[in-house]
C-alpha cells in the first residue's frame, strides 16, 4: 500500500523546549509539496550543531522543533516537479543544498548556494513557509531543512544527495554533515583534500583533534603527506589521533613560546599546510603563521564566536602565505557526496572509526549525554530499533 | 681591447651620506669573482626603494653606497663558474634572484630564494663579503646586489635575467623592479595575472592607483576583466588610471560607510578579486572584505609599517574568501622575466606609459626631486648621455 500523497503518522524525537530532553512521540508528516521529497530515515547521528540549537543559548529559540541533520534514508515519495530522485532511491539529506541555478551553484569554486545555503533560523519549508510536521494540529518546526530525528521527514530536493544503494546507510550517513560550525567529517576531510591540497610527501599541521581535526588528518593521510603534526591543548586526544594518521604531536602548553615557532623549528621553516579545527582565534593565528613562507597554505574550519577577531602582521601574507576558509570542506553537496560515498565503498576512506557509539531511537537522549560528556566521536541512532 | 679581468674606472653616482644629493664621480670596479658577472649599464630608473634607503630613516645607515636596482645592460665579462650568460648578452639585473637549488627555487609556488632573496642590509658580495666598488682604495658598498647607478656594476649570476637582445633596454629596464616595498610594475601586474587570476568578464577592485596599482589594473585589462574598479583617497589619480583600464572609481572619502560596503553594493555581493597596492592596513582589510563570498580572492601587495596589524572577523574566511600576499608578483625573476619582455615585444603589455620623465646620468638628482615631489611615475636615467 503506497503512502504517497497521504499524511504519515510516525515517531519523532521532538524538542519541546530549549535544553529539555527530547520526547519520542507520534506526530504527523504531511506529503511533500513542489520540489520536495519525503524520506524514510534509517539512521541518524548527533552532532554539536544539534546540541547547540537545542541549548539555544543566545539565540532566538524556535520550539517545538525536530532537530537532526546527519542521516541516511530512502525516498518514500516526491512532490510536484521533482525529477532528480524517485521513490526507493537511497539518499543523504544535507543541511546545505544546491539549486543548480544561482551564481554560487554555477561557480566552480563555491558551494554556498544563494537559495539553499544553510539557514539555522528558518523553521518552515521554502515553498510556502509552512511546516510539514504537526502534532494534534499544532505545527512543529523544521531544523536546517533536514529534521532527521523523525522516522519520516520532508526535505527540499536540492538538499538530498542520491547515493549508491549498496552503501551501508549506518556508516555513510555521517558524511551528510559538514557544517563548519559542527563536529563534522567532510568539513575536515574536504578542508585538507579540496582546499589545502598537500602534495605527496608534504607536511601538514592539524590544530584541534576533535572529529573535524581527525577527519582533516585522515585527509592528509589519504594525500600521502609524510608528516602530520597534531596540535591540541588536550593530550588525551593524541592516542586516538594516531589511528587517523598523525605522526607527531605538540601540546602548546608544553612550550613557553608560541606554538607556531615550535612547529617552524620542527620543520625547518614551517609546514606546507595547516588546517585549523578548533574555533579558537588564537589557534587560527598560529595555524596561519606556522606555514612555510613562499608556498604555505592555511585553511580555517573552526567557527569562532561572534566578536572574535583574527589578527596578524600583514608581512606574513607578503611572504607568500595563503589563508583560506572553507564551508563544508568546499564540497558541492549534491554533486560531490555520491563520489565520496564511492571512495568509502572502495575503502579509500575510513568512516567506521568515527562511529564510537550506537543507540536505538528511543534512547536518543543518551546520544546527547555522550556528547555533553565529550565521550567518543559519533553516536549512531538506529530508527528501526 | 678587452677589459675582462681588469679593474674598470668609470662614473658612478655615489651616495656618501643619508639624504645628501648623489655625487657622480669616477670610481673603480673590480673584475667579477666566482659566480659573478660585470654588466655595463645602459639605462636605469629610480624607484621609491632607492629613495627609502637613501633617506635611511630608522635604518642602520650603510654609506658610501651605490644605489639603483632597476636597469638594463650588457654583460661585459663573467667570473669563474658562470655558464648561464656570456659577454654581450643583454640582461636585467634583479634585486631578488634564483639559485635554482634551494627549496624555494625548486618549488613551483615560491620565488623567495633562500640564497638570493632580497637583502637590504648586505653591502658586500656573497662570495667573499667584499665590495667590488672603491674610490681611492676606500670601499663603496653595494645595494640589493645590483647597484645600477654606475656605468659598470658587478652582480651575482643568479641576479641577472638574460633577455631578447632586440628589446629596447630603455623601456624593459623598468621590468627589473618588482619589490613589494617599492613602486613597481611587476609586483602589481603579477599580483593580478599570477595570483588573483581574474577570469575573463570578471570584476576586479584595485586599491591604490600609484605605479603598482596602475600595473595591477593593466593586469586586469590584459585578463579581460569586465569591471575594473579603482579606489584611491586621491581623486587626482583617477584620470591617469583610465589609461590603465580602470572603468569605475571610488573615493572612500565620498562615502559615509566603509568602502567595502560600497563596492559590495556596486557589484551585487562583492568583486571576484581585489588587489591592494597602498600599504595601508585599512585598505588591506577593505580589499579583503570587498571580495565575493564563495570564490573571492584578495591579494596584498602593499608593504605596511612595522607594527601594523591586519584585523578581520574570521567568518569572512569561512565564507570561502581567500587572502594571499605576493612578493615580486610571484614571478620567478630569472625564469619568468624574459617571457614578460616577450609580451612587451608582442605589444601585449604596455610599458612606455609608465615612463614619464628622462634625464642624463649627470642629472640623476633631478630624478630624486621628481619622485620626492610625487611627479609622474618613472624617470629614466640615460647612462651614455
Ligand atoms: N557552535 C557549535 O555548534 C559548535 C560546537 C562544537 C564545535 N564547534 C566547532 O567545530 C570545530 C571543531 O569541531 P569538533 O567537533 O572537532 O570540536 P571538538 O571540541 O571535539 O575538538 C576541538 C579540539 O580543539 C582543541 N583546541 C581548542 N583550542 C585549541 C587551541 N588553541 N590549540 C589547540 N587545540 C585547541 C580542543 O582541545 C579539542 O580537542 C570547532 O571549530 C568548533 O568551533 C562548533
Ligand atoms: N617603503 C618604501 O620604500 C615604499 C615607498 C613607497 C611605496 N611603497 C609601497 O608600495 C606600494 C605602492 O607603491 P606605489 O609606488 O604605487 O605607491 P604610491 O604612493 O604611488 O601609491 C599609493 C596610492 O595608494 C593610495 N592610498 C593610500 N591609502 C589608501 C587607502 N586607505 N585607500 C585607498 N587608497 C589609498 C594613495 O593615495 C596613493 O595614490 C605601497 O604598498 C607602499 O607601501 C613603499
Ligand atoms: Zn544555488
Ligand atoms: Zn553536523
Ligand atoms: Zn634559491
Ligand atoms: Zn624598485
Amino acid at each position: 500500500m503506497s503512502t504517497a500523497g497521504q499524511v504519515i503518522r510516525c515517531k519523532a524525537a521532538v524538542a519541546w523546549e530549549a535544553g529539555k530532553p527530547l520526547s519520542v512521540e507520534e506526530i504527523e508528516v504531511a506529503p511533500p509539496q513542489k520540489n520536495e521529497v519525503r524520506v524514510k530515515i534509517h539512521f541518524t547521528s548527533l552532532c554539536h550543531t544539534d546540541v547547540y540549537f537545542w541549548e539555544a543559548k543566545g539565540q532566538n529559540p524556535l520550539f517545538p522543533r525536530i532537530l537532526g541533520h546527519e542521516a541516511g534514508g530512502v525516498v518514500e515519495s516526491v512532490g510536484e516537479g521533482v525529477t532528480d530522485v524517485e521513490p526507493g532511491d537511497h539518499v543523504l539529506p544535507i543541511f546545505t543544498g544546491e539549486c543548480k541555478e544561482c551564481p554560487h551553484c554555477l561557480s566552480e569554486a563555491s558551494n554556498m548556494c544563494d537559495l539553499l545555503r544553510i539557514n539555522t533560523e528558518r523553521g518552515g519549508m521554502l515553498h510556502d513557509g509552512q511546516t510539514r510536521f504537526s502534532k494534534d494540529g499544532k505545527p512543529i518546526y523544521h531544523f536546517l531543512g533536514t529534521s532527521t530525528f523523525s522516522e519520516y521527514t520532508v526535505v527540499h530536493v536540492g538538499q538530498v544527495a542520491k547515493i549508491n544503494p549498496e552503501a551501508p546507510l549506518d556508516k555513510v550517513c555521517v558524511l551528510s554533515c559538514g557544517m563548519t560550525y559542527s563536529s563534522s567529517l567532510l568539513a575536515g576531510f574536504g578542508a585538507t583534500v579540496n582546499v589545502a591540497k598537500p602534495k605527496k610527501g608534504g607536511s601538514v599541521a592539524v590544530f584541534g583533534l576533535g572529529a573535524v581535526g581527525l577527519a582533516a588528518a585522515e585527509g592528509a593521510r589519504v594525500c600521502e603527506a609524510s608528516r602530520i603534526i597534531g596540535i591540541d591543548l588536550n593530550p588525551n586526544r593524541f592516542e586516538e589521533a594516531k589511528k587517523f594518521g598523525c605522526t607527531e604531536f605538540v601540546n602548546p602548553k608544553d612550550h613557553n613560546k608560541p606554538v607556531q615557532e615550535v612547529i617552524s623549528e620542527m620543520t625547518g621553516g614551517g609546514v606546507d599546510c595547516s588546517i585549523e579545527c578548533t574555533g579558537s582565534t588564537q589557534a587560527m593565528v598560529s595555524a596561519f603563521e606556522c606555514v612555510h613562507d613562499g608556498w604555505g597554505v592555511a585553511v580555517l574550519v573552526g567557527v569562532p564566536s561572534r566578536d572574535d577577531s583574527f589578527k596578524t602582521h600583514p608581512i606574513h601574507f607578503l611572504n607568500e602565505r595563503t589563508l583560506r576558509g572553507t564551508f563544508f570542506g568546499n564540497y558541492k553537496p549534491l554533486s560531490d557526496i555520491p563520489g565520496v560515498v564511492e571512495k568509502y565503498m572502495k575503502r579509500e576512506l575510513e568512516l567506521d572509526k568515527f562511529i564510537t557509539h550506537s543507540v536505538p531511537f528511543l534512547d536518543i537522549n543518551k546520544a546527547f549525554e555522550y556528547m555533553l560528556r565529550g565521550e567518543g566521536l559519533r553516536c549512531m541512532i538506529r530508527m528501526d530499533a
